[in-house]
This record gives structure tokens, C-alpha cells and sequence, in this order.
């Protein structure tokens, strides 16, 4: 069913994302090798495109017709990858997508300086849609994702950490720019309010399912089908979900044991899965998929009001997607 | 006359840095204090506001009359103390204006961040002009600098970088910002294309004046005056004009032994006085000193297209103090 899943949604994008690479390509605009040597590292390792897509299909679920959608579609995959350099030197990350982070195989400086080349241009290619409620948009998210950076690093190891401040967090780093692409293909296309408003909460509540998904997985997946390794998110001090809930719901015995390993700079890898035992043991594991699942359902029910319709209905497949992926 | 200068210039700006003061402060909107903090300690540090100042003294002499100048020139100084946090990090820079760098006292990962968010404030404040024009030069400033920083590091220690390409670099990462104050002074008061331009080149003149009066500091100057260490460009490995200019006009000796001393990892603090000798007998502290009076000149040529008023004599003031200053 995942794997029926994804082949039907491969079906569905893959001109648009052949359409979306090429853009990707030609509209990099760097005037140095290295620029777009470093760029290219990261762009071109195999994403997926999600942000772009779901700004194309956002926009053509509103009947635009402007003929720049996948133009303007590359502001959210650049904006995506300057903070994957940013967010990776900044969690001292050594891999992504499988492959030698850049701030590792180039040096801090030029990943900082490449980011913020491609934050630029995600800019310069948001003011091409002459539409200044556009670029606010596209502004906002780069405030919104670096103050969630932040916080997040302000809460590294705290096992005080609120659900709620774990969502104020994840909504600012990871919804944010799924909100603003989704925003975005509604605002180009000039939505009425309804609509709008509708694919934004959709972005949100798929941003949330999304971030909720990986850090499932960062405790279920294994790093060969991950991309990075298993566990990065406890070894960063960071906690997410599956932590937070467990931790709330453990007894005085477990919860002492979750803490120690949690707060050991240096667990093992016995310590890690005596860990993932717990946050089973004590509902983590289930809990965060429920949640991120009421988030799925949450963006399915944002699109009713849009008719049903082959455009619907793959952004419904999107949702879905976002529990059942492996990576 | 220096002093006198300084003395002139600010009794005619000091109303107004007050207001990008309170502007500066008013318009950080950060979420977190961690934020604020950081982007404070090197926001109200003691800069001299010199670009937001640009922006709006171009406003004036343009006749703007829209009364957003003052929260519009923001723009200007937020862009540079983003560039200031990622490129003192990228620098390894230890003192700026003094007191220590952000990124010692409050790690990389925060420095990139807070970085990130100035940026992106600042183009938040750019889409409130509602002019795309405006705004693309904004993004197009932040695309330059980064590739100018960039291009620096890849020329590194490279005794053959030539004059050419190291006008190239300082137009990108200093230039740029200088005459984008002024260009965006221009088009908030809707000026015509003939003074735009003037504005523009102006800008672009003082930047690249400033730039080299910078470089020319970095073997003149003296620790305390500068706020930052003497010889810093040295040690981090940047070639600047008065070594181009010498190591172009001396004979094979004195070449031998600048080289010698500029790619020793390890200089002693005789070595750099021994290099600023070379640099002086060969003609690079002269010779930088007369390149960056005659940018100075060109700035004030520019000029010409406004009649003569207060408004035009401060800008040729400021044109004047970037060659006086001793910081």
C-alpha cells in the first residue's frame, strides 16, 4: 500500500519535477564555479522536490494559468537547501542524504556563505512575482525557520520540553515552508480567501505530520534507508515527540533510566536501543504516530473546500505520504 | 581638518542616526530574547549607521517626502550586521568594534542563525516598500556580498590575484550594500533615471573608497583605533590592494621577501613590520591611498546632477571622511 502509494504519486509529479530540475539548474544564477559546485552538492542529491511540488500543485488547484509556476516553484527549494547548509554546520551533521554534508567536504565558511547566496536568490526570484504579499510570505518563512533553529538549539537536553513548545518549535522550522508554498501557489493564482486560507492550513498541518515522521524516525528507521544516522536527533540533544511523550508518561523508574541515557553525551549503542525499548514501552512510539496522523487527516479535511478532483486528490496522496515514507 | 570634518557631519546627522537608532530597536521583532541579544550585541555596538544614513540622506536630496525613510533605511544596517556575524565566523575574527565577536561568545551555530534572521528581517522591511524594484536590488545586495565573500576565500593566499579581480571582490562585498542605499534612496522618492544613476554610482564609488581605506587601516593603523587586530587581513590570508600594488612594483628581492612573509602561516609581529616597510617603499600604501582618493573624487563628480544644497554637501562630506577616518 506505501510503495502503491508512492508509485501513484510518482506517476502523478514526474514532469513536473523533471520541469522543477531544470529550473533548479537554470535558475541558480551563481557567477562562481564553487557557488554553484556547493549549491549543486546539495541540490542535486536526490530531494524530492516536495516543497516546489507543492507549491505547483497548490497553484494549479486554483486554475492558475500565469504559465511561471515551476519559475517560481525553485524560491522553496532553495530556500529548503540553505537551510538544510545552515541547519547541518549548525547540528555539526556528517551526513545528508547519504552523502558527506558540505560544511564537511567544503568547509564551514563556504556553506555559510553558499546559504546565504541561496537564500539571496530565493529572494531575488520571489520579487520577480512582483507580488509584495508573495515576498512576505517568503521573508516570513526565513524569519520563522531560523528563530525555530534557534530555539531549538536554546532547549538542546532540557527534559523539561513541552509539547507545546515542541510544536512552536517544529511549526517554525519545518510547517512554516510548507504553509508559505502552499500559501503561495494559492496567492499567484489569486485565490479567494477560502481557498487560501485552506491550502495554507493544509501546508501547516502537513508541515507538523512531516516533522512529526522523521522524528519517528530518527528512532525506527535504520541509517542505510535514512540517509543519515539513526539517532542524530538524541546525539544533537535533541527532543522530539517520541521523547516528550514517553518521558511524560513513564513512571519514576523508566523515566530515570530515559533521563540518564538522554543526558549521556556519549550513550552507546545498547544505551540507544534500551532508549527506543522505553519510548515504546511508554507510548512514545505509538503516540507520535498518532499525532502526526491526526495532522495528516487534519490537511485532508483543510482541502473540502475544493471539489474533488484529480489536483485534490494527490495532495491528499502527499498527506498519506507522509506517514509511510522510509527517508 | 579631519576632526573638523567628523565634527560636521555629525551635527548634521545626529538627529537622524538617533532615529535609525530607535528605528533599529522598534523594528528587530524577534520572538526569543536570544535572539534579541545577539543580534543587540553586535547591532548597538557602536556602528556608525553610515548606510542606513546613505539611504536616507539619497531620500532627501531626491525630495522624498513619504516620511518611511527612517523605518525603511533599516534595511541597510540589518543586512550588514547579518553579513558582519557570518563573515567574522567565516573569518575565524576574534574583536569587532571592540569587544568580542558573536560567534566566540555565543557559538557558530547561534551566529549563522541570528545571521540568518537579520537577513531575513531585512527583507521582510524591503516588501514593505511594496516596490519590486526595491526589492530585488535588496536580494540582489545579499547575492553579491555572499559571492564576493566567497570569491575572497577561494583567493587565498594567492600572490598572483590581480588589481582587477580584487576590485571585483570589494565591489561585491562591500560596493554593493553602499550603492544599494543609495540607489533604493532614489527609487523610494521615484527619482529619474539621471539622478538614480548619479545615486547609484555615488554609492558604488564610496564603497569601493571605503573598502580600500579599510584595507590601507589594516597595515596603518593601530589595534585600539581600530576596534579590531592589525593585520588581521594578513593573517586570515586576504591579499588587499597595498600588497598588490607592492608586490606588482617591486624587484625581485623585495618580492621574495613580502612573499615569504605573507605566506608564512606563523608571521611574528617583526615580520609585519618589516612587510608594512616593503609595502611603503614599494609604493602600496601610496598607491592605495591615491586609487582610493580618486574613487573619493568620483563620487563627488557624480554629484553633479543635484544643484548645490546641504543635502548634496553632507554626501560629499561623507565622501571626504572615508579617506580621514582612522576606524
Amino acid at each position: 500500500m506505501s510503495s502503491d502509494l508512492k508509485q501513484r504519486i510518482i506517476g502523478r509529479v514526474q514532469s513536473d519535477v523533471a520541469a522543477v530540475e531544470t529550473a533548479l539548474h537554470d535558475n541558480l544564477g551563481a557567477h562562481l564555479p564553487i557557488v554553484s559546485d556547493v549549491a549543486g552538492h546539495i541540490l542535486f542529491s536526490g530531494g524530492k522536490r516536495l516543497r516546489p511540488l507543492l507549491m505547483v500543485l497548490s497553484a494549479r488547484l486554483c486554475g492558475y494559468a500565469g504559465g511561471r509556476e515551476i519559475f517560481f516553484s525553485t524560491v522553496f527549494e532553495y530556500l529548503h537547501t540553505a537551510t538544510l547548509l545552515h541547519d547541518d554546520l549548525v547540528d555539526g551533521a556528517s551526513l545528508r542524504r547519504g552523502r558527506t554534508a558540505a560544511h564537511t567536504l567544503y568547509g564551514n565558511e563556504t556553506a555559510v556563505l553558499v546559504g546565504d547566496f541561496l537564500l539571496a536568490r530565493s529572494l531575488t526570484i520571489a520579487a520577480e512575482t512582483g507580488m509584495t504579499d508573495v515576498i512576505k510570505v517568503i521573508a516570513g518563512i526565513t524569519e520563522n525557520m531560523s528563530q525555530g533553529e534557534i530555539h531549538q538549539l536554546t532547549q538542546k537536553k532540557n527534559l523539561e520540553l513541552s509539547e507545546a513548545e515542541y510544536l512552536e518549535i517544529i511549526r517554525r522550522k519545518t510547517a512554516v515552508l510548507m504553509e508559505g508554498a502552499c500559501r503561495v501557489g494559492a496567492l499567484i493564482s489569486r485565490a479567494d480567501e477560502a481557498r487560501t486560507a485552506a491550502l495554507t492550513a493544509y501546508g501547516h498541518h502537513l508541515g507538523l505530520a512531516f516533522q512529526m515522521a522523521d522524528d519517528l524516525l530518527d528512532y525506527t528507521a535504520d541509517t542505510a534507508a535514512l540517509g543519515k544516522s539513526v539517532g542524530a536527533d538524541l546525539r544533537e540533544g535533541k527532543l522530539t515527540l517520541p521523547v516528550i511523550r514517553a518521558l511524560s508518561a513513564a513512571g519514576k523508574e523508566d523515566r530515570e533510566q530515559m533521563a540518564r541515557i538522554i543526558t549521556d553525551d556519549d550513550f552507546s549503542d545498547d544505551d540507544f536501543h534500551a532508549l527506543v525499548r522505553l519510548l515504546d514501552a511508554n507510548g512514545g512510539i505509538d503516540g507520535t504516530r498518532a499525532a502526526a496522523e491526526s495532522h495528516v487527516a487534519a490537511a485532508k479535511n483543510e482541502l473540502s473546500v475544493f471539489e474533488a478532483s484529480p489536483g485534490r486528490s494527490i495532495l491528499e496522496d502527499i498527506a498519506d505520504y507522509a506517514l509511510t515514507r522510509k527517508h
